[in-house]
């Protein structure tokens, strides 16, 4: 499931392979409620909730990330999209440290 | 507790009542350390910390909803209000799909 | 290890001692991916990644945070600064609220 939301990630907003940094929970039914907003979406007990900390990205590249996650999890995984909520919340340049104590968007390490 | 602090988002955030997206984690006392930045404000074990990822939201919708919160969990579950700590993080209607591949915020779908 | 982390808060973002507030999760290796975006960055399974939730910092106080972090946590803890990520999400005045339903940074009560 992670290989299969990283390639989503990857071919939407067009970054590289190993800009990948994915942190999994398992939680038991009891730990989460997640209703439908009204839009008639039936959840089940496979729900998956993605949340991504990323740099700016456009609108078009968000949507293209919300298609690809639901396709791909489906194909790879059997997940109902109905299963699958997506949250993202953006951040800056200076507000990454990837390690060794630098800022690589800033130092030029990364691009 | 999770319907006590739902109903006070839902009247200070005027948002319908299936707009309901929790997840919750119990922590051993080991695992986090909550002082009070020299507010006087003494945690017990019973420490509840309220993190939301959410739309924009007006000072005055915040400020209500943190008096919400506080009263709900104290009527409804006893909670001492030094033991709620609250934080809000901002993002925009191009973050959520609450399903389906879809941005229901830009397709129309929820408004 | 949360001693000296908080220690490179204080330092770098120029914070009362008090303004302390933290919550650690230990996870399997199997939660975890983290690549190095091509950076040449090994992990082990020491992986220490931060998350942090601010008001806003200066471009120079977040690289500072990040050197103090890096050496901190190599000295109090024996952590390879390769295998340190840090990542922060910033917030408003009015996305806190410290208890007593009451948002500390609005009223007054806090600078």
């Amino acid at each position: 499931m992670l290989d299969s939301a990283h390639a989503a990630v990857v071919q939407s907003f067009g970054i590289p392979e190993r800009d990948r940094y994915q942190v999994v929970d398992v939680r038991e039914s009891g730990q989460v409620i997640a209703l439908d907003t009204g839009l008639g979406i039936d959840r089940s007990e496979n729900l998956v909730i993605i949340e991504i900390v990323s740099r700016r990205r456009t609108v078009s590249q968000k949507q293209r990330l919300y298609e690809l996650l639901a396709e791909h999890l489906h194909r790879d995984c059997g997940l109902d999209p109905d299963d699958l909520i997506v949250s993202i919340v953006e951040n800056e340049d200076a507000d990454w440290s990837f390690g060794r104590g630098r800022a690589q968007f800033l130092t030029g390490e990364l691009a």
